[in-house]
């Protein structure tokens, strides 16, 4: 019965469907209102934005101009004028300052699927912006909000870019023991030296950085959180890029080393507060990328079934292939729920985004959340589009076609705020410590049938009753099924 | 107790062994005696042709020069010297004249393993040539044999390159539909005129090439197979390349496409068995891409395995973090069942590749295993390359370092030759036609025991038994178990 | 005392007029009125365009886009959405719908002068399109007049562009040789089948082709002129793109190799006048040339005055260093003698450019003009380009700033539509032939002294009285002498 | 007479010998024997190295690898393999340790000029090799000398690389005022800190940097030279490279911005006499760059003679035509004149480089010719090039073919060492203040008659009678003028 309910989804999600991510998402989410502004976004992306990506992602990372004629360091990203273009298109469409106008993550997250349908890396800057607007208006005292908050509202072309950079050359997963940036106070700011490797939106106007005060314990609670703007009072550079890395793909952000060298700042919050504020930017992006993944999923999708219906093969098109159309309709359903699963992290996180420590149990659910969401979108982001280049046989290897430019996009969302192996192993501390699956089990209790939840519940505590290394190697089927398993019961929800 | 043994094989294996592609195959193929040559061979890859195929990868599609200043066509292929430096060594080393001196394929099968751990698009030239040698080696007459295997077989560097020219511009799947060059006779020669889409070694000394006769049938009867040497007897062109193609990977073959216009040719073996010739051609290709798949694997999970050594988070070695301990276990012993599944194929390619239609039962069951070794090997080199990069985390997906090649690699390794959806529906068709299966069952009862068997050949059966949709319709999770089911029986084989 | 009217002028052209180009004209050209679309159209390079264009050349050629997805040809140059913004701009502001409008060529002209400033590249679509426009409207018949004229006339983004196909792999010299494009009659039409190696503007929508019919003289005679449209009646494309080449500059204009096969085509005027119909095209290139030639040369001084003004050097700015000064002076006077030969050609074109086939004086006098200005504005945009260079010291050299680029285009201005040796050489021709030298002193005659011209005069005759050999390995000197005594002496007519 | 000497020179020198450098000194250079080192290297250039040097060339600046994945900064320059073949075979050829053995600067400045026939930018490395080994030689204590002096007379692989830092981002020509790195003492070491903005060869073993010792005057006094290793005594990077710069040419070495921080350095000499020693470093390069100019300037006529003897215009090779001839006649007497002031330039050199201050007139001399030779031969090499490029017409703006490279790179010649405004008020500087014209005059006595020496001198004389301004202001013409009548008389005297 199961199967033929999905069968009658399926045939509702038609591949037409499949073609725009917002018709998708009304197909998908029962509780999902479209607003005009994200139908004129897309529109616009359809129309303008999208052939604006495909020569961003053509010509790859932007050249740095690092000094003008006149020998002044001025470290301006040198990508085409179109680019900025499409960048503040977003900006001015609303991703980010709807989220302050109506108090709700909604419109950045929805903005952010529409956007990954047709760039995901251009993703990136909305989210780290809501990821630098999200700590300033939490934290951020009433001088710091009146000089920086309106910059990053702004409606035009002016407004501000926001960046979070935490990673340091040693790696990104262990903060506590990498981060070697140091701070120092100098009257009511402070002054930071150290290097970002991995600053994503580098030449943001605004970004925030984690940071080590002097004398800070050389572990996470050490940790700070800053915000650096681009320009210091003096009106000069307050940073310096010093290049912008040759990744896979995202070529719609440019990533960044960055140089801090007694760079202004302003403490946010409490500096023993510094590892949850951190903590709590890392999750509203992992939230995003995972609205990201789906999309990108979607797309790849949509562009293998494009493919596959005008691709004719011993008589009839690819896509009436009985292996081929199965395949499409298993991913279909795979990718319906996975929707269902980030979106369920959108709620969670809309619920739980003002909350400071100590956090509700409301607020381990949506972690626990976030991080099977963040795993398992990613996931099926880079299944689906590594599918989506096979059914495009050899032109899928041709970078003269954009089915390759999905599989390295996927990648890079799966890889950073944190791969596989971060999002499971923090999950799991999640439930040992917090107990959050039983939380978990609870909100899906209305729709699972009482035995299946049963059944995982149990093999979940049993999994946490192991012993510790026995259950962190074990962790990775486990985390998968559990991932699965919600997704496919809030997908239930809907049927 | 199996996973005990097989703890024991890893400890065995250990992480040493994956650094060297030969270790390696010496650890897992317990009949697998090491050839000094080859032994030598992989030394100068490492110390010389490692660094060669790095900057081949960096610089990518190289340019082609049309024409000479004086205006003549010439369509030089632009590479490095270094690169046919480093490409004409493993033809010296006897990747192919040591098939014909040996009178088996090991020595290709070997080379072509070693080859892919450093660059597995350098592997493709050497494959090309190997499935040009073997139809001029069974099907040529004497005078054309006479012209062109000594140039084929020459161990210095005046060698001639082989090349297999089959697809065109609307697939590859499809022959019978797609193939639009036509062949008519011109004495003792043909003439052939038609766009080659898909042409791997462009720039080759000589091709095979598809063609349908004049009047010929408009399906895979009325194709046939002929040679094209570069140049004409009048010493021009043969054919023209119309340009390069810019592949994500396997930069160090270069792809093409091919324009025939009138080019001489020569027919190989009798029109009517054209097709028969154009398979024999493909199995030869995918015996190859078998072993090439699972050198990359390796490739991949030595680059893994280092980086995991040299990265320290929460304090100790990222390898030695239980979960990601267990991944490397996991997988390399699906490496491991995977290399064996592709030596199988190897061992039965050199016993039947001297078979003409009409084929034995041993060659039936040579082209089931052909199809899932080709089909299984890919599969686990782009999974493994896709958990590769994840492990080397952000710098998984820079240009700077090797992990996101070898992505790119598979994504190649796995598409080239047929991608999953044709390996399973061929090997669907020779188990519904020649009950290859059956073969396979008996070829392993040895090894396995009888209940697991008798439960995977009831299973197979049962599936042949489904109406024609519903049997294509959900071939993948058979083929997909029974590529599992016979790489790791194969392994046990061992244990 | 000319000395000092010279410096005069130079103060009156202060170096704040270098740096527009409208500023420059107005400054130099006493008849000029500067229509308010063209102000707006700097304003929009100024503003908009030249970002666009920067972009544009740092990019490089584009990639061909030769096969959809579905494996139809289709050609498509894939620049950047904001490149097709920018092209259609200049069509929108009316450099060639003026022309037709007005009945006369100073729109193309000064549209043309204006857009080298920002990209000579980009002014060669304009060119081509123009020297299309012209032979079109002079020698079509109604039909065809009706058919094409209001599509190259739009105002809006659907307009048409045009381009001028003659050299094919042999070189452009000596056509009568050298093109190999044959054409052979298909009722109205005809059909033409061959190869142009240096197409610009390839892509556009309507080309005016060289071609042979069959049965022509193998020599100049042997040519007509084909009118050749990008897709057949068929809604097909009616030419290939081979490739588009890789230049050293003019990125802004795609120029390729040209693959006719059967196109369909037109005849423009009779074929026994096709080679006076290719020439007249050929002469409205070179007068477009010159404009854009001096263009640039006011562009690249206008960057080196900027950068000497910034640059301090032994205590004071670079420009007011002695030697500096005297060289900007003097290259100063050399680029508005430059501007008002290039003029000359303009204003003698608007009055010879209706005339047909057998042409009057006054068009043998325009030849001459646009000889000598085809040849002196291209150097004087090489050795200002090449000195402005050099005015930046390293910064130069270097691909980050704009210095660089403006030599390249130089040298493509001065080599296209024949370099140096060409114009001479036809330069010469038209003095011997047509005595046209005399005409032009007795144009010069109301404003040089007598004795100079006298002078010029009688060393102008006594050189063509030299036997042939002697008379041209000696006729550089001479045109160059004769090109700068003509610049100076249209200069002088104005102080 | 001299006309008809001239025109059997010309015979001797047929175009012939314009292909092969050697050949061409030896039919220019009366003193000239050809060592078999030389006439090897040659070959081997011709065979081997000139593909590597288009491939180089083709790919333009190396990657840099910043960091290596353990997280180490590394700053590996990333040129192909083959690449450090090339250049390491020119060490080991001898062109600098012969420098040494022979106590003469002979082969350096012979091996220049043929390494520039066939890669302008590769004789950069030597030059500045050879600029490092000759202040380490003469002022470097005993110490210093067994420390590093063995290591650049390496006659294997391992042999180390020099090179000349000098110049800052506010340029070059005023380093008193420009130079911004400091140094300061540590024991009998020095720590500099700084930032060197062309800093070429990036990357070398061992470089000549100019600093300001702590205290030391703001004007050229204060500035001392130092010898910084790339690795400290602790093993660790002694510098870093900021990024290699992206010039338009001389890929063949790698040109960075360089980066000293607390980096360690030895004090070669007094630090009094800092700015003697930074001037004598780079007369030895502007002589190298003289030899190397004539070089690029012969390559870039072969290559125009010899596609103007393969392309038939009316009938007949380009080469044939009257104007064409003459055009190459005429080059070609420049282009000896040119090679015989370069040469006299490394005769002067040979003498004198030994010399410390306070120099003898010999050195003053020395002076006056190095500044007139590296001014004249780099013009005569930009405009061979520019000319050749337009004897291959269209294909002279390919980057296809090499026509365009020799333009760019004589550009960079033409510039870097300063370019013709330094050349020129240096040169004028020496006349002034060391009378070193008279020496000239006085040494070209022999060899030209006697009036029109008399009135060269007097021209010269009245010159530098002028008033300051004007005498800057109008040093130009009289610099050129000297240069040419230089030598066209060293020519004379051979003929």
């Amino acid at each position: 019965m199961r199967a033929n309910r999905a069968a009658s989804i399926i045939l509702a999600v038609s591949f037409q469907t499949l073609q725009s991510p917002l018709c998708f998402l009304q197909s998908t989410l029962s509780d999902f209102r479209l607003p005009d502004w994200l139908q004129q976004y897309q529109c616009w992306l359809e129309k303008e934005g999208q052939d604006i990506s495909d020569h961003t992602d053509r010509v790859g990372a932007p050249p740095l101009g690092m000094f003008d004629l006149s020998g002044t360091r001025v470290d301006e990203i040198l990508y085409s004028p179109e680019y900025w273009r499409m960048l503040k298109h977003g900006y001015q469409a609303g991703l980010i300052w709807r989220v302050c106008e109506e108090n709700a993550v909604f419109p950045a997250a929805l903005g952010i699927y529409v956007t990954s349908f047709y760039d995901p890396g251009l993703a990136c800057p909305y989210t780290v912006s809501l990821s630098t607007l999200v700590p300033l208006s939490k934290y951020g005292d009433a001088e710091l909000k009146e000089r920086f908050l309106p910059r990053l509202l702004q409606k035009d072309e002016a407004v501000w870019q926001g960046a979070t950079w935490m990673t340091e050359i040693k790696g990104g997963s262990d903060l506590g023991a990498t981060v070697e940036t140091m701070a120092r106070p100098a009257g009511t700011q402070w002054l930071l030296t150290g290097d970002k490797y991995f600053a994503s939106n580098a030449g943001a106007n605004l970004a925030v950085v984690a940071a080590r005060p002097e004398g800070g314990a050389r572990n996470v609670r050490g940790l700070a959180l800053f915000l650096v703007p681009r320009y210091g009072r003096n009106g000069q550079l307050n940073y310096s890029i010093r290049r912008l890395k040759d990744k896979i793909a995202t070529h719609s952000v440019p990533t960044g080393e960055v140089e801090l060298r007694d760079s202004e700042a302003w403490l946010l919050g409490r500096a023993e507060d510094g590892i949850y504020l951190i903590l709590e930017v890392l999750n509203v992006s992992r939230v995003a990328n995972s609205m990201g993944s789906v999309g990108l999923a979607q797309r790849a999708m949509a562009d293998a079934a494009a493919f596959a219906q005008g691709r004719v093969v011993f008589g009839k098109p690819l896509i009436e292939q009985p292996l081929m159309r199965r395949q499409f309709e298993d991913r279909l359903r795979q990718l319906q729920a996975a929707s269902k699963l980030a979106w369920k992290a959108v709620v969670l996180l809309n619920e739980v985004w003002q909350e400071r420590p100590p956090y509700s149990d409301r607020y381990h659910l949506f972690r626990l959340v976030a991080h099977l969401a963040k795993y398992w979108t990613a996931e099926v982001a880079v299944q689906t589009a590594k599918w989506a280049m096979e059914v495009h046989g050899g032109m899928g290897t041709l970078h003269e076609y954009r089915a390759e430019r999905w599989l390295r996009e996927a990648m890079i969302l799966a890889i950073w705020e944190g791969p596989a192996h971060r999002q499971i192993l923090d999950g799991l501390e999640v439930m040992e410590r917090k107990h959050a699956h039983r939380l978990l089990f609870q909100s899906l209790a209305a729709t699972v049938d009482a035995s299946s939840l049963q059944q995982m519940e149990a093999r979940v505590e049993q999994h946490l009753a192991l012993p510790r290394e026995e259950k962190e190697a074990g962790a990775e089927a486990l985390f998968t099924d559990l991932a699965r398993f919600t997704a496919d019961a809030l997908l239930q929800a809907e049927e």
